[in-house]
């Protein structure tokens, strides 16, 4: 399988780049094609801005999903955006590797989920959650953070459940793309723990990837067979999520 | 009072910078001190990086909360960084302006919260929630998004409640560090509406300014006193946020 890791850390030696190399090493030794997007390292620009698009559909104005568009279909759009569109449509499964920031991605991460999960290729009109354009690929969010797994585990832990803070990212990007998303892997408190710590959160992660492409992904958004054309329920529709 | 506006989009007719220049109408005519940081305009680099330090704790090896810290302390941050801090620090009220890309802000506007919001001033040990390093300032978000109202209305609507999809940022990001966040300001639907339904959305978004500094904000945190000092629930603390 074609494997996509999409990797930011502003340090070369942390703890998430160890947890990117064990990923590239482990999925390439399971036989999986596996390329590596290190934005940090390709100086990734993450601004969305009016020159991504060379030839603008409309110079005075722009709404940066319809140039989107245009831009793609006339192959005008930047080239640093669609080398990155074309790495993400070859790809079976997504690997996002970062430092939470802020419950969410840092910047630069932040600003490749901007511009290259392109309108009218990743989504568009009522093309999002079960029928989003990315349907039959899988991503999984491997994030480090400073706190405590405790300080999450629950409606009572002092942040709530990580993945209501990640709601956002997991649901709200990923899933609207209709990526089948898979249970985050976190490595917990890691500026804090020791060696042997660290090791296991490594070991756990290379056993976890043995499953990425079989195991049930998450269950985050509802079907849109549940709503109407313009999107209100339909009636006698349960909707859970 | 003093109000900052972060304010970021793309295109310098757009609807969100209308919404912008009406705040700053308003609240300068009612007699505040309005200072605006627009991020496009000021060309804002949204990139942490190993070289917002320039004369690093630890040049071998970047914790970058850790180099916040220092470079605070000893006035060698980033000069962009320190002048966006000194304005954050005067503010009595931030708002933060911007389109909703993918339920977050855009990635420039991410980057001034990663590069701005600093570790030792805004946050930092036990200081977050209602500990944090901005308490006794407000925060307000004044968003557009395409999507209509009905659509984040409850938890049978397509997405969810819209707080639950900016829980990262009114909670994770701005709750944080100790701001009282107000009622977010929404303009729906924005690219699809007429103009005397525009013009609704400013005059709505010009009264509203009128309570900012009186109205009772969000409850979006629990008490830090309903926890240990490792941040585990105390017995008996009823926590329902």
């Amino acid at each position: 399988m074609k494997v996509l890791i999409v990797h930011a850390h502003y340090e070369p030696r942390s703890f998430t780049t160890a947890m990117k190399d064990a990923a590239v090493e482990t999925l390439t030794a399971a036989g999986h094609e596996v390329e590596v997007s290190d934005l940090y390292v390709m100086g990734f620009d993450p601004v969305a801005k009016k020159a991504d698009f060379a030839e603008p559909k409309n110079p005075d104005y722009t709404v940066y999903s319809l140039e989107q568009r245009h831009g793609w279909s006339n192959g005008t759009i930047a080239p640093d955006v669609k080398a990155e569109v074309e790495k993400l449509l070859a790809a079976d499964l997504v690997i996002f590797s970062f430092p939470i920031f802020w419950f969410s991605v840092p910047a630069i991460m932040k600003g490749w989920i901007d511009r290259v999960l392109l309108s009218g290729v990743c989504f568009g009109g009522v093309r999002f959650y079960d029928r989003g354009g990315l349907r039959g690929k899988r991503a999984l969010v491997a994030a480090t953070l400073g706190g405590r797994d405790y300080m999450f585990d629950g409606p009572s832990s002092v942040h709530g459940p990580i993945e209501d803070m990640l709601r956002h990212l997991l649901r709200g990007t990923l899933g609207y793309v209709g990526l089948d998303v898979l249970k985050p892997v976190f490595g917990w408190h890691v500026p804090y723990i020791d060696d042997a710590e660290r090791r296991k959160i490594l070991d756990d992660y290379k056993a976890r990837l043995a499953t990425v492409f079989t195991e049930t992904p998450l269950n985050l958004y509802p079907s849109l067979s549940d709503f109407d054309s313009v999107m209100r329920p339909l009636a006698g529709a349960s909707i859970t999520r």
